[in-house]
C-alpha cells in the first residue's frame, strides 16, 4: 500500500510527541545551510502566511519569529516537505546574520577526526 | 560567560534525551537538502571514519549506513556542525537517488497554503 503521506498532495504533516517537525532554512541564492529549528502547526501556518520564518522555541516554549528583535528575519522564498512529511526545508533570503553569534550561517565550523576547524 | 561549546574547537555533541542530533544532507554541487536523518555517537564516528553517511535508524533502532542495500550511499565531502553542537549538516557527492522512494532528494513537495504540489 502506498502511503498518502508520501505519495499524496494533502500537507499533513508527522508532527512528533512534543508537536514539533524540523525545520531546516538554507541561503536560496548559495545553498548553504543557515540553520535547523522546529515548527508546531502553529509556526509553520504563520510562515506560510507571512512568508517569514518562524519557529517554535522550544528553550522559550513560545512563537519566534527569527529576526523578531534583531531584525535579521528570512523571508521564505519556498517551502519543501520530506517524504515523511516530518522534515520541512526553507529557501531563504537573509536580511542579516542567521546565527545568533552573528555568523551567516550556524554552521560556521568544520567537524574533522581531530576536532573541529573554524570556518569564517 | 561565553559558552565553550559555541566558541570552542572541541567536538562535543549536544545529544538530545535519545542520545541522538539531527543530521542535514546536502548535494555538495547544487546546494539541495537531500534528506534529514539522526546520528548517535557511533554514527557520527562511522560518518567521520568512512566519509560515507551513516545514521541511526529510528525505526529499526540500529546504525544504518544510507544506501547499504540499495547502493545509494551518500559521500561525505565536508561534514559541519552548528553553533551548540545539536545538528550536523554533510555535503555530499549522491551514488544515486537520496529518498527511498527513488527520488533524487526526500524534499519532492511544495508546500503552499493550498496544499502541496509534487516537484518531480
Amino acid at each position: 500500500m502506498p502511503d498518502p503521506r508520501e505519495t499524496g498532495l494533502t500537507l499533513d504533516p508527522k508532527y512528533d510527541a512534543a508537536g514539533l517537525v524540523t525545520a531546516v532554512a538554507t541561503d536560496a541564492a548559495t545553498g548553504e545551510v543557515l540553520m535547523l529549528a522546529h515548527m508546531n502547526e502553529e509556526a509553520l501556518a504563520a510562515t506560510l502566511a507571512t512568508r517569514e520564518a518562524t519557529f517554535w522555541s522550544r528553550s522559550r516554549g513560545r512563537l519566534w519569529k527569527k529576526g523578531e528583535t534583531s531584525g535579521h528575519v528570512l523571508h521564505v522564498r519556498d517551502i519543501r516537505i520530506d517524504c515523511d512529511q516530518d522534515a520541512v526545508w526553507l529557501l531563504c533570503e537573509r536580511a542579516g546574520p542567521a546565527c545568533h553569534t552573528g555568523r551567516r550561517s550556524c554552521f560556521y565550523r568544520r567537524v574533522t577526526e581531530h576536532g573541529l576547524e573554524a570556518l569564517d
